[in-house]
């Protein structure tokens, strides 16, 4: 027989898991590793809470194992560096985002595409390369390899930056990747939650003219005024779609789960790009769109050395999400909210202050 | 009441045409207009005849229109130029691709994809500025705006340049704005048709390492010793599909109305590629493709300034189609043929020689 993951990972460790897939949140005792390395081990400060939890917890994909340590908006302070680790030391402000591991040798990982990895190991819910279980960010500690460790900027409270691990790198590299990061481009956001909020402002310190299209006419103002997009369109109001027909260079589709994609390739310019953020099962295109050369296209999330770059950058700009913060024990009335939307624009529990140990 | 056609056009003109959706080709007097200050005149030594003929003349796409003069890819010699013609002399040797008018003042126009505007003017099957019918390249002469008109290189023969002027552009266009005219990059070519084999001839000048998609393995000795690909990949062999997974840069799929997107797509690397030549009435894509940051898109022609860089490129690299050389009364059989993809790769009517006026 092999050695249990407490004999593997003798360091106590206590969080929030799901037991099952009605998805109730409950306090966890669990066990950690000891710190390898080339480790950081840090003390978690606040944790964001993604739809990735939400769907996760109640195993809407099919692949959930319980119980479940969710969270990967991991934001925190060093407290023990293992031997060979060199950035980072006892009392910097670090974070972890939704990777822990990536097998370092195929041809995404060679190019900084660990996101790709065929074998990336996610922050919770996956087997880690000891054969044990990853916990995530709902928990009082973290441990992880250097290389998944992200230096959060001084400037950047930790509760404010804590989605941007996941929201912030998830808009950040789409914009980079399919060049929507030039002055003057019209990008479309559809969708205002965690993502479609930091998409919106990472669009305007890029320099584009930035459209927020939305099924709720009621989220202009806030849009506009708050968040500084330049115009809004309601995707229902079908004199306003076809004034915009033809007028964008990108579209960050946010809700692409739910939002059918004939109106917004429309939208698009010649080579526009509509890039899906989420992940329907199937989509069904019109084939015509192809014949001017407009661009379907995913992402997901950005690899280690991108996310370092997205976060110096919202440091350097004062880009950070607007938050809810809420203590743990308010966690499962937050996922009831988060699936009604009814949040702006996203959860981050404050660990430190409201996770006390059985 | 407006004038006749043969009133605005009195240039007397002899061709083949297409009287129903039957699509028999037949001889057809008409007319062209006078060779205006901006004009090119050309008497028309060879016409490719592209798959889109076919389609047209049957009116499966529901917009044809009655008796047409089918032709876009149209080579010949200039008889006469326009007062304000700066470019061209009697003499020299010309083409006519896809286009003859386009509005010149949109965003696609204004950045030279002419392929994109809204208001382009097909070289048949369209209505030109003046009201009438614009006919194609079956038939003794054209004429055309000098910004439309292509210098073909000295060194390309007639014959097997005119087909360049809309396969040649096809499969250069996407090559070159998707980026993948970078040498050593992984490129497959889905179906070995007019496109297809002009698409390897290019990919392989460019420098990447070309395989061949195609559901019969009778093509693979043509594909590698003929056309000079570096392999062949049976769609319909899984063994050999598995082994190909995520090896590719990008694809150009010239049978996208046949071919199944999903096994292509896990052909690519993450960000690679799909590029659909054709137009599917519809498509239906997984949603996960979306997650590894994958990207569909399509492309359609190209416009002037690049059908000229493409066919200069040709000339420099003595790229040229694979030809049939018919005469025009084997027109209708010639149809008949390429409906049945028996042909390589392109049949191109020797017009100079076969077309005699009734």
């Amino acid at each position: 027989m092999g050695k249990s993951a407490e004999e593997i990972h003798p360091v106590k460790a206590f969080g929030w898991a799901a037991r099952d897939q009605s998805g109730l949140l409950s306090p966890f005792n669990f066990s950690r590793r000891e710190t390898g390395d080339e480790d950081v081990r840090f003390k978690i400060m606040y944790c964001g809470i993604c739809h990735t939890d939400l769907h996760r917890i109640k195993n809407e994909w099919g692949s959930s194992k319980y119980p479940m340590v969710p969270g990967h908006e991991i934001a925190g302070v060093v407290t023990e560096v293992g031997s060979k680790v060199q950035k980072f030391k006892t009392g910097d402000k670090v974070g972890v985002g939704c990777l822990v591991g990536a097998c370092h040798s195929c041809d995404n990982c060679i190019n900084n595409l660990e996101n790709y990895c065929p074998n990336k190991i996610t922050t919770y819910n996956a087997t880690y390369h000891d054969g044990t279980t990853t916990y995530g960010g709902y928990s009082d500690h973290m441990v992880a390899k250097e290389h998944y460790v992200i230096r959060i900027p001084d400037n950047l409270p930790l509760d404010v930056a804590a989605p941007l691990l996941c929201a912030g790198i998830s808009m950040y590299s789409p914009l980079r990747y399919f060049a929507l990061d030039k002055p003057g481009l019209h990008v479309g956001v559809v969708g205002l939650g965690g993502l479609g909020h930091v998409g919106v402002k990472f669009a305007k310190v890029f320099g584009a003219k930035v459209t927020v299209i939305s099924t709720s006419p009621n989220k202009k103002k806030e849009a506009i005024d708050h968040l500084g997009a330049d115009s809004f369109l309601v995707s229902r109001d079908s004199d306003q779609m076809q004034a915009a027909m033809g007028t964008m260079d990108g579209i960050l589709n946010t809700v692409s789960a739910v939002f059918p994609p004939v109106p917004l390739i429309g939208l698009l310019k010649s080579h526009g790009k509509l890039i899906m953020l989420g992940g329907p099962e199937k989509l069904e295109l019109p084939g015509v769109s192809f014949a001017f050369g407009k661009i379907v296209t995913g992402s997901a999330i950005g690899g280690l050395k991108e996310t370092q770059e997205m976060i110096d950058f919202a440091g350097k700009h004062n880009i950070t999400a607007d938050i809810e913060v809420i203590p743990i024990d308010y966690v499962n009335t937050a996922m009831e909210r988060l699936a009604k939307a009814d949040v702006r624009y996203q959860f981050v529990i404050d660990v430190a202050n409201s996770l006390k140990a059985a």
